[in-house]
């Protein structure tokens, strides 16, 4: 009954018997994905490609297109300073040496300074996309080009999908000793098909809500044989991808797909949790007027508390302008709201799932669908009247928006320190379990290991630089550090 | 070395062995007493006074101001309504029939309505003050006018204090069965001096950060004797007292004292907890320009993406308008940086106790201090320039700006709807411990009693519906009541 | 018919005909007036005074009062800048050497700082008070105790308003040859009294719009016989009395009133020209819910495009908790309005006059009165519904909050700068004629006189840096000014 | 010397004997053409195209891509209630029947409902676009479909742009009577070559600074020889296109070519005009830490109010992340602040042309150029620190961002209803001049001619009540509308 205010990047509960995740086969826009790959009908698995150093150990749409894609990843690393001060301290130590890292995320420019990252701090890496729809092609054929073993394509099929996986795993001579995977579809793989692989893994790095919810249960069932980093529920991921990356994705998905402006709009949102002040927020302040539907009392009290009206949604659904749904509830928005909406009302789910929205309920004959621009329809009544419905009620900011690469920067810099701990702890310090990263994790994480200490603490003040955060904080770091003896 | 971001009423560790708490005696300023008491130089304990009807059970300034603080009363009572719809209810069941309650707390319009509902609720009180200096005594008067027995007035001895106390508990042919209390004295007194009286208490309802904390300290001991909540950590109060009332309460502190404008104006703010976030909030929206002081990363962080530069005090102590602390911390502004401050420089603390600016440093002979107005005081360095020090770095909210009604009235239904929980529990409900009130109080406390239910359950819907809540909310709470079998 | 915006601080249309102008009886608090004038009941006229220089050249209330007073000017000086800087090149040029100023204003901490000013420039200042109200006592006794001939207390009869005029006027020996006036009650004086002085006066600086109005009515019937100089329509006047000022006021006025908390409150403002926008833009601040009511379509196209809701004063008035009037036009809330009401609802007035609460209404046998607190009334229904009437429907940031020192500062220092500036003109620059100063006074205005040309480029920088702006700007007009030849 | 703060859309001074406008060449990107030309190199003046009613009158890239230009058309439809509503009306009364209007704009989604809305209120049009690269290419394939006699495409070569105009001017039995013109291109071209046709013509409206400035200059010449009306100047136009276009604009362009998180980020916007408001006020909401630079000491003086910090450029060209210009200034980024900027710092303007940013001192050997996306150039000095430039310094929000609907719904009614009063206007009413639209265009505009009264007040009302203003409103209006005979 309570409210569910996370943004869940992967979606609810599965069986790990299902063959490929739920989120594997979502819809996912890049925006800055501007090549078309309809040029060329020919699946990368029939394709002979070798890049401009004779290697052809990797699988991509094309690799020409890698000059492009070398681009998008260098605009990436302009906002990733964290990753990238990380990578110059590689040229001395390199605390990944040795590792050998199997990837399953998505393949974006982001991510690419990721794994770029990794190899430059002395790991070998071989990759798959988690989502059929998600990679860049532009940017996997520029990491293929650069010599990571890259097998993604935008526009894979499910077999191609357990193929890439298939092809990072399972190669001559070469075993993965860590695990970095985003949706668990990668480990439930290698625990299905290869499972003496674990004997020389030293760690799982997982990501997504998902994921980590699989790990749980293998935990539980007493299957998970090796230690796991749960990176969703630090508490930078948690305070980024809810709340201040919801506050700028709002205004950027709406934007893309319907131009609307927002100034003076009536706007109702469903849900004030972190994504729903996240949101709220954004439109207030670019002069929206907005609507709160609440049953926690305390959220609700908090809406009142920052000026917003707290309503029912059937008070304002004749009035409203544009319709948002964040409350990880079902069908918050029903049929019957949808009859009363007024013409040209937008309606989008930043929430849970795709099922905030009774989407289903409007597939029926009496209503028109018109698709008049990727991810947005028009939904036509009989009597004339539209509804914009943005991506078919799936989550609009991975549908309709970027994130920002901050954004993805912090996360991909808690991935990496955490494949860092997990690959350099001393033999006992983490059992086969699934471990938090302590709350604070820029001050307390990390190794105590004595050859790795000093850098480490240096890389935490400058991630935490990264964050434009301040020398006096160092100091007290510094100060901290001496006293706990932890740092 | 973590920040302390919680405001506290009542300040830091006391050993129960003191004779007086240290709150009981900070100085407080009630905006809304405007008589003034140097008229008489009788103490009221020598006085005989009778209110209209008759009685001479309480012991106040002056019961003819009684009038005036009926006024006061009326006013707080228009935003209060929470209480005002409990005690409207009273008309036919009266939970606390039969309850003999003795109070120690301020005596403000606001505690007034609280000590009436009380009453209307079926309970006998007797009152007395929590802090010398904090009676409105034309609040008293109108209390002892009404009938209840209070014994408090502004400007108390620390022997008047325990005196007042005394007569409260003390009384022939009546005997307490409840306590409340704010900060710990009374309860302590009852220990030291009428163990007895226990056998007969069913409860204590504590509200301060102090009283607390010397009940967990019984407990641990295992000296408790009774059942206790702690009032003062439940959410409504976390988030009013912190987060929204200091953002309302910053200005009016402020301006009060030096009617400064905040429209472009330099501030730096020390710690951005709760508190800070509060005072950030309001400066910002009014024009200031809003630097923070951070140690704690996280909340460095929020900082940033709130839009605030994070900063070390010492890089602007030289250009800011305002100093504000809020960290919970000692020390924080220091003699240096008040030596660095610019002429005209505004100081004062938000945050812990009056331990966050160094005041001590402060009175040096090469210094003069001009106090210009109640709680202002201007230090003069040797060569002219002037600091403007509030309230002796004392809280601001407390000593200079009135807490407003709405803020108190959450925390008085709270503290009614904790004596009515504890009045009517079964027995064997409540152990001899510190309960903390369940985080969603407005849902799911209080009792079960047959009798009672249908009662606290509208009760519950008229609070939340006092903040503004949604009938949506009501219908929920219904359904929830229903399935759950347990609201 | 449209809307008019501006904050009126002198009130309406008056002939000069009448004996004393409205606004000079409007009640006026000034919260930093704490002593009582109630202790003494004989009339400063028939009191004999001597202050400690043995001078007994004016009349106040107490001479004793004077330390208390100093102090409040030391508070004003903090914060008005600008006049301090232009008080200390004084010591050097005294570009006022010579003038013999009388002034008629409001004798305030504020207002003495100017007057203080002003002699240290070189003027000798005779002073009387333009409001029978405003008056700080302890403020005129310390300017009396400095020397300045100054005749004002608290509640002055109007016989007293016009006996200390004229005192300021007539005296043996010395003949005024400035006028300072803020509501033209001293200029019509000298007009019908003393017509021969004004062949010694070289101009008249007004600050009030019922003085500019009369200023402008005798220069249209071709009685003005010196120049005159509007500073009530500055740019820096408007800007800061209407918007800025507002928007601290409003929050101040309702808060030492009512000690309302704003967070949740739904508001309605009437009006949203400058005053509307100040105020919107601080109760939104602080999480008031605003709607407004607006019949200009630009005005009210812009509070949509600024999130607010726009209605009629109808829709929303049963659900309100404060209605704000900001129009300028009359019975804008009526007694339909108020009867609608909900209980404890809170009713002001920051716009025009005390005509846009239909007060009158509220006169009725039926409707009880109750004075709660200073500036606080009451008003009960049959049913016993309250309406909180602030201020009797006059202006509420005049009667219930203080005007910043800052923003009293700019205008203080706009008035001393038209009085430098017609003084020293050379004869012929201004004719008979209301003069506005330019819209960018801050850059062009004032003297070529070689002599004091480099002084003033000097102080506008001054000015310009006192509100805290920019070293790029001193070089921007240094350079304006060696080009341009004017500065 | 004094700031220009207008967003022109289009640019400076230009003489009439230029053979095209600098405006008309400028590069415009417009996110929703989605489609690639590029695909079909031959020139459409070469093709023979039919639509499907047999109509050969027109010159567009493709009538097949028809269909999807009326999707966007429907969803810009979505957001123009104004048009629409006139548009409805039209069924009856046809204010336009008999004009013959020739056009030369944009030809976009948003301009296609204008055209629309005219030839459905009876008017016959012809039309070209104002620029060579910013058509829609499906949307002029929809208007040729929908039977619009339209001739242009993107990529137009500067003889096509001629010949464009030219087929609309000049046909064999069809003589303009009206000229709707944005930029002055089309005016010329008929003065130049066809000065006859201004025999029949009832007047010009044209939007743009650039066009009005040469009408005021044939005026000024004597050698107008119709009435013209300037929409440039109309308040609805500047208030919307500056503060509120700009508000949501420089977001959505920032976001669009770098995907930047707006949270923590130091953004130095030059320049605090209208436009400087619109962005400071965006990005202090979505928590970028924004100073400005303000040479005025008005707005350096309201930017102060406001809570920024108001700066020199030099003090904060090291420290920030995003500079953006909004002076109306040439070379306010200079090459000096370029070389000082920190790797991966981005500029881009927002204001007057292309001149803010000195673009050219960045062409020279030494610095690298690298195209990462459209519009988004990296610069890179020999040191390998990079500098984002976005559309090469020329306006971000015409080159990067879409102009919501909403604001051009705006504009777009506006030169509807001039149109209509200038084709209905009584003989003298207008002479030969250019006119401004009154001030309060939506209440006292247009045509007293008896059969159109009744329509106009009501079609104001319609347009104003899409402006989400009220009921009231329209009762005063009416009301006005009765009192003053004029409406």
């Amino acid at each position: 009954m309570q409210e569910f205010t996370k943004f869940p990047t992967k979606t609810g509960r599965r069986s790990l018997s299902r063959s490929i995740s739920q989120s594997s086969t979502d819809s996912y826009s890049s925006a800055a994905s501007y090549t078309d790959s309809s040029d060329d009908e020919v699946s990368p698995r029939e394709k002979q490609q070798t890049n401009s150093k004779g290697s052809s150990n990797f699988c991509v749409k094309n690799i020409k297109q890698a000059e492009f894609g070398r681009r998008e990843i260098e605009i990436a690393e302009q906002d990733m300073s964290a990753l990238i001060s990380l990578r110059k301290r590689a040229q001395g130590e390199k605390p990944l040496a040795g590792a050998k890292i199997v990837g399953c995320t998505h393949i974006t420019a982001q991510t690419a300074v990721l794994i770029e990252t990794l190899c430059a701090l002395g790991a070998q890496c071989r990759w798959s996309a988690c989502n059929i729809y998600s990679t860049q092609n532009e940017v996997a054929a520029a990491l293929a080009e650069a010599g990571v073993a890259v097998f993604a394509w935008k526009g894979e099929s499910e077999d191609d999908f357990w193929w890439c996986i298939d092809r990072c795993v399972n190669m001559d001579g070469w075993q993965a000793n860590m695990i970095l995977d985003d949706g668990g579809d990668l480990t439930h793989w290698v625990y299905k098909k290869y499972p003496n692989v674990f004997k020389k893994i030293r760690g799982i790095v997982e990501e997504s809500v998902t994921g980590v919810h699989r790990l749980y249960q293998l935990s539980k069932a007493g299957k998970l044989c090796v230690p796991a980093m749960n990176v969703n529920d630090s508490v930078t991921k948690q305070k980024f991808d809810n709340l201040y990356c919801c506050r700028e994705s709002i205004l950027d998905g709406l934007k893309r797909t319907t131009d609307v402006m927002f100034g003076g709009k009536q706007v109702v949102v469903c849900g004030y949790g972190e994504v729903g002040k996240g949101c709220c927020a954004a439109l207030k302040a670019l002069g929206a007027i907005v609507y709160i539907t609440e049953i926690d009392p305390i959220c609700a009290l908090q809406a009142c508390m920052d000026g917003f009206r707290v309503v029912k949604l059937n008070e304002v659904i004749r009035q409203v302008d544009v319709v948002i749904t964040c409350t990880g509830n079902k069908n918050v928005v029903t049929r019957e709201h949808l009859d009363r909406m007024k013409n040209s009302c937008i309606v989008c789910n930043m929430g849970h799932s795709n099922t905030e929205i009774d989407v289903t309920s409007l597939r029926t004959p009496e209503l028109t669908w018109e698709r008049v621009r990727s991810q947005v329809d028009h939904v036509i009544w009989p009597d004339g009247k539209r509804v914009v419905l943005l991506a078919e009620g799936r989550l609009l900011n991975l549908s309709c928006s970027t994130v920002p690469t901050f954004v993805l920067s912090i996360t991909a810099t808690t991935q990496a320190l955490a494949l860092i701990e997990l690959y350099n702890a001393p033999e006992g310090r983490y059992k086969q379990d699934v471990y938090l990263l302590p709350k604070k994790m820029g001050e307390s994480t990390l190794p105590r290991k004595a050859a790795l200490r000093f850098f480490f603490i240096k890389q935490i003040f400058q991630v935490v630089d990264s964050f434009r955060v301040i020398p006096s904080l160092v100091c007290f770091l510094k100060k901290a550090s001496n006293e706990n003896g932890k740092l």
